[in-house]
């Protein structure tokens, strides 16, 4: 048994897992135009950083397919369409607009159309190639580091929310050092939050754990406390959403709460993220603004209600987590242990 | 709009307000028997340490009414098969064994059956109306260490889990300190933890605070670290199991989690609970056994499935909260700060 591949191209066409049927069912939607693919986008059949970019860089490849003639206006207008889809994705942004200059800069209207389509096609394949040597390289840097704590003993780590293959489309981050240390006969067991309120804990990472066959049990967010004084858990590794200068990193809320406990009981806590990630002319977690989603999300739950008619919540979409209960900071470019304004800036040679 | 009371001797018959069905409805169960009783507190029509007692003693009450001669052997009889009704509930056996024992003490096989549910009956009253003394004058002493903290403006107050009215029948512990300090126009805000994985929060104590009309907000527990650094909260009081004798406080899971992130954000952290919650003979939490709840709790929400099939998970039921992270402890002998071994004791006078 092995996870369903959240993102494929095949027969000229993208298919994309149905994430929001996961873990019931596993369903493939096909995207055959670049309306396709916004909608897939918006409606977050496909979810996670790394797979809305690649989508997107597909999607423009669909709308490159159907055209007679290049027009680069054509093609921004084609862009513009995309990035409405989820308008604060921030790697949607980025990749689109990443290969709309290249195309620009390489391509005129007087050169066939097909070259340019096949142009935009093997860029979102280069892509997820890297993504995939990136996450590889980082595992390694992360489990090299355990078995220098550890040795080369059986672990038990935790993660929160979903960072694996079904966010990544490649190995992943968080997860993905888990998945690899897996291969390498190092996990004993994994603790997964279940991560309050979207639950990607219980649906997506529960989800790949059990296809991979690793030994992994659910906890509430609020047995941490509990976990850490009963259990012995080795290393917690958890994702980003953006990483400021000094190492203060945003992600999905319940990061910073867990890393609080997580400091108190002495369990080291790393984060995994591409430099992608890393926002070095933020200074630090105070200058990043939480995104509020709608209450919805905590009141009810798949259609039902939880709470009393009227109940209010607050929803606050991630939280950030203060470097210094961070033991080390993994991306391609190295491990930088306590992370601060100094030592941060070893990651960035060759990136910026 | 008041809540509905969730437990009423009338026309000689108790009535329980059915809590499976809150917030979406209130209905009200009638019992007229013991085994109406028994399997209304199996069954969790009533919860909350406090209401279980209470319906018991009138569990033995509508025993007693429907007997014809009074037999301490038949008495105990049925006093043992209320308490298998929910064997891990404390407060059950003790009611029990407490009114059966002043009844052996007080009656014998000649007198009038009548007399024996009469005494038992009073018995019941009584310990409710001790309850609400007790719990107001817990509220008391909360909201005057309050008052010495930030004067008499209104407050923002956090609770955990559900300690009010329904679980208590009288004001409540931890609730009951936000419903007096709400009667006296000092509360602000509240924040409530829905309480993974049983929702008491979402559930019941946002029905208590939306009922009561004090302005709320449900949160999930990830989202601690988030609120305390971007709201100000005055104070946080949630309920206890049972409190060792050096202060160390086992109570629903997450409150531990909760204390350990509010230390950090320098929140004040209070535990509130009548002195039957005492343990003076457990010298720590250390030496406190946490129950393991079934797994389904976790995994499947109203019947209906959250994570992936084969899925496992660990849920514990209660936490033990560290003394040192807990600003207060209050009981009806008073408040006692910073509590340890030593400061604990006061509250012992008259007591045991």
């Amino acid at each position: 048994m092995s996870v369903a591949a959240p993102i494929v191209w095949k027969n000229q066409k993208l298919e994309l897992l149905d994430q929001r049927l996961l873990p019931q069912q596993e369903v493939m939607v096909v995207c055959e135009t670049l309306e396709g693919a916004h909608d897939a986008i918006r409606d977050m059949i496909v979810r996670g950083a790394p797979c809305i970019g690649f989508t997107a860089l597909y999607g423009l490849s669909l709308w490159l397919k159907a055209q007679s003639k290049f027009s680069i206006e054509d093609l921004k207008k084609a862009a513009t369409f995309l990035k409405g889809a989820r308008p604060t994705a921030v790697n949607l942004m980025y990749e689109v607009d990443r290969v709309v200059k290249l195309v620009e800069k390489k391509f005129t209207s007087a050169d066939d159309i097909k070259k340019v389509f096949e142009f935009v096609l093997a860029d979102a394949h280069l892509q997820m190639e890297l993504s995939q040597s990136k996450n590889t390289k980082m595992a390694e840097l992360a489990l090299k580091d355990l078995t220098e704590l550890y040795g080369d003993r059986p672990l038990t780590l935790m993660t929160h929310c979903n960072t694996g293959f079904l966010a990544c489309g490649t190995l992943g981050t968080a997860l993905g050092v888990i998945s690899y240390a897996h291969s390498k006969k190092r996990v004993q067991m994994v603790y997964a939050d279940e991560t309050r309120p979207y639950m990607q804990g219980s649906r997506l990472t529960a989800y790949e754990l059990g296809k991979e066959g690793i030994p992994y049990q659910l906890v509430v967010e609020g047995a941490a406390s509990y976990l850490f004084s009963h259990h012995k858990v080795d290393a917690i590794f958890v994702g980003a959403d953006r990483i400021a200068a000094n190492g203060d990193t945003a992600n999905k809320v319940g990061t910073s709460t867990l890393a609080i406990v997580a400091h108190h009981y002495k369990v080291p806590f790393y984060v995994v993220a591409p430099l992608s990630s890393f926002d070095f002319s933020t200074p630090s977690g105070k200058e990043i603004e939480i995104e509020l989603r709608h209450e919805s999300e905590i009141l009810s739950y798949q259609g039902k209600s939880v709470a009393p008619a009227g109940a209010r919540a607050l929803n606050p979409s991630f939280d950030v987590t203060d470097s210094r209960f961070i033991s080390g900071i993994i991306c391609e470019n190295g491990l930088v242990k306590n992370p601060n304004l100094e030592s941060m800036k070893v990651l960035q040679r060759g990136s910026h």
